[in-house]
């Protein structure tokens, strides 16, 4: 009602700039359900990325919570198009603020009806829009449709997937500003799920609190996350009562955050793989009755992996011809990705279309291995491959066994130029708080780990790593660091 | 390969007249895959039934099991369009038969290629045919979509569902020739659940024998089958060491029965209700987070109700002149549902169609209440509702509490003629094995659980029930074999 009073029309795109809150949760359903697009940004872009992705998506209001409006009044200037602001708070704080047409959330549904008769539309409509940073130019829009998105939210409530019921509770870390949350606001509507969302605050302490007080069964968000809950629950000597699983995707969850999970916690960790441009979700790690067969050991191996294509999405790999590669569990090539809820096109970008859609097929820029059961493992993004000689060296695979070393909290490893190989690897190590890794101590925790043309050239250490808006580590920026680092064998 | 060069074309029925088996599982997927429609004939049905339903679907071929040869041989002559009979079996097994243009299934497959380029089609292609018995006038088909078919089988394939994931083991003990075993084939298909067919033989013993055997996690089937099975763990002193789940559908669970497998083997039983014309799948019994904080008795009242709806499908009770009635536990009327995998029409029949379909809502002929929660109950079918005075009385609840009743292997309760009354309940059973339960005894069980309007006004004793081609009590034909039956207060 009150969407339709600002004169919001079928196809309009209202923005979000919120975290997990459930106001937020309101707008994801009421906007997407008058017809509208509910166009989700992401606060941790650039000012330069902000501006011209709410003018590229037209956007008229922006609904934006209270921590959000001073990084809005500082883009107002800059958005002639939008409308108004509401701020998703109530009259009692409201903030004073120079942004235009300022409206006050609560203020607006207050004289509304509670009772709202839903419109029936196409299945094409679209829904909801989100745009990808990227690394080069500029950001891309993913469009979805109620069709994309209600195949997706049942494709995240199977049993291979997130499996839940209405007596579950869960948890989405990820936040509702990048590709939906997972999905999962709507599979626990779907479902009748209890849904808990965290709010801004992700320390451990405030996760382990919110897991306990509302038992959470069902967790979900990138490793960084876990990592943090880990680190608090062993310095506080604390566990779980109710929580049974944790999903981690984003980046490559390590072998010794599943252990510590499983061993020290009883908690099932495994992975979840996809990208704004696939709803995300694409594969999931759960182990099949034939891998259970397997030992303990060989069980944790499978759940390194990325897990295998949900139903519906269809997986595979190319060299640089295009060319299908075997799914031998050996050969690695870009993975290629279709399915009903991956993207056909960026929205109103024909470049960007262009370039990443071929065939019917999504260019992942994932470079990938399948084997035989259908499990796909990340090597590398095909632009972070260290290219050495003839070899290809997973930059991903050296950052899960450095970050494997007690005394590591972060690792990247990067291909620097090297005169006769063509690049080398580095290891830049962020030490644990307390511990003083040391570049020999690194070799040497390596040296019977990975191949020899596989070790890296140098150690060094940094205070933190750069990182991208969504939380990843940012390669473009660390190169840029490193601009005038040489390698002592180059 | 194999089917096109029978000439089966798409579009094309194609008749399966088969227990649940290998062999028939593949024939789900090929016919279905080529763009065909798979036609499962219910082999139960009479003579005139199978040879209207088989003329009226003009199947092309019919694929039939060594033991329903027989069958068809009596039926070929008035078969004239049937181009041929493959048997289900290999050259070793074929029989001698009467049937004209005979072929062996697997001499068939032998000379074709293991590959297969399955073809793109559109999703609203039709898939699979299944007519429903009914229980007046010539049988109707329910035609389903390859897209009514995949969203069906994701709703069976969510948390609030079967749940099942690739380390399940799931059991369908439903026929694939009714309803598509309520498409629990597609979903272990989509999932990579490990689907165990039971074959011809459904008694407790060999039930037993494939549950144990092959490591069976979740079974379905109707209550029918679970009271065998039951009995048989009873007398055998025997319990399961990995079935978790039973759904039940088809018929009303009885109290004891779910209290049977959850306090003597540990097993959750909960409902599933459906449909032929619902693909079948409409409401699941899972208890939510706020039912399981009621009391174990509570929580058992909860799943003796049919459940809540599956995500996709729309409900609502209608009184007589079609008006929406109230979703408060206690009004009841008739069960109207639409959604994606609810039959638009039957299968060329427009006269049925017109009865059965009304502004895109589908007459269930099921009378039942809705709560609140969603919870649906289902009363009784419309037409076994006993009218006495202007009180409504529920036969199936008569039913279940009269199979409570240790003595008492089956019951039915059936509206006979009153001149007061209009009609009043008569309760006729048949006693459990080696029991001899009493008119007087059954009365005093009842007296104390049900109102006195509703006790019925007599009760007598029969060898067995007559039952319909899908197992249930064929109220019908009981009435048929009481028409000389007058009530002692009559």
């Amino acid at each position: 009602h009150a969407l339709t009073r600002l004169g919001v029309e079928k196809g309009d795109r209202v923005a979000t700039l919120a975290w997990n809150g459930y106001r937020h949760f309101e707008l994801y359903f009421a906007i997407s359900g008058i017809g509208a697009v509910c166009h989700t940004i992401n606060p941790r872009l650039f000012h330069d990325q902000l501006t011209y992705i709410v003018n590229h998506a037209e956007d008229k209001y922006i609904f934006v919570d209270l921590t959000f409006v001073p990084l809005l009044e500082g883009l107002a200037a800059d958005l002639p198009k939008v409308k108004g602001y509401v701020v998703m708070t109530d009259a009692v704080h409201m903030p004073t603020s120079s942004l235009p047409n300022l409206l006050c959330y609560e203020d607006l549904l207050a004289p509304e009806a509670e009772v709202y008769d839903w419109p029936l539309f196409d299945e094409l409509t679209a829904s909801s829009l989100c745009y990808t940073s990227g690394t080069t130019g500029e950001p891309k829009g993913s469009l979805y449709s109620h069709r994309s998105t209600v195949l997706h939210s049942f494709s995240v409530s199977t049993g291979e997937a997130l499996a839940c019921s209405s007596s579950d509770t869960l948890l989405p870390v990820v936040p509702m500003f990048h590709v939906n949350a997972w999905g999962m606001p709507y599979a626990c509507a779907m479902n009748g799920v209890k849904l808990v969302l965290p709010g801004a605050d992700y320390s451990g302490a405030a996760l382990y609190e919110l897991i306990e007080g509302e038992g959470v069964t069902k967790a979900a968000g990138v490793p960084t996350i876990w990592f943090m809950l880990l680190e608090y629950l062993r310095n506080e000597g604390k566990t779980f009562s109710r929580l049974n699983t944790v999903v981690a995707g984003g980046a490559a969850v390590p072998r010794s955050m599943i252990e510590a999970f499983q061993n020290e916690h009883g908690v099932d960790v495994y992975h979840a793989w996809g990208m704004t441009e696939t709803s995300p979700v694409g594969t999931t790690g759960r182990l099949s009755a034939a891998d259970k067969r397997l030992s303990k050991e060989e069980q944790v191996s499978i759940k390194c992996k990325q897990g295998r294509a949900v139903y519906g999405l269809d997986m595979k790999i190319v060299d640089d011809d295009g060319q299908e590669l075997p799914r031998d569990g050996k050969a690695f090539g870009e993975l290629m990705v279709r399915g009903p809820w991956v993207i056909g096109a960026y929205f109103e970008n024909q470049a960007a279309t262009a370039a990443a859609i071929e065939d019917g097929w999504f260019r992942t820029g994932d470079v990938a291995r399948l084997d035989s059961a259908g499990h796909m493992q990340i090597v590398d993004r095909s632009k972070d491959l260290i290219k050495s000689g003839g070899e290809w060296i997973s930059s991903i695979d050296l950052e899960n066994l450095a970050v494997g070393h007690p005394e590591v909290a972060e690792a990247a490893a990067v291909g620097m130029p090297h005169p006769h190989w063509g690049e080398r690897p580095l290891l830049v190590v962020v030490a644990a708080e307390g511990a003083s890794p040391t570049r020999e101590g690194m070799l040497a925790y390596l040296a019977d780990k990975v191949a020899k043309i596989w070790m890296p050239d140098d150690v060094i250490f940094m205070d933190e790593l750069p990182h991208t808006a969504t939380g990843k580590i940012s390669k473009l920026q660390l190169r840029e660091k490193l601009a005038d680092y040489r390698l002592p064998t180059a």
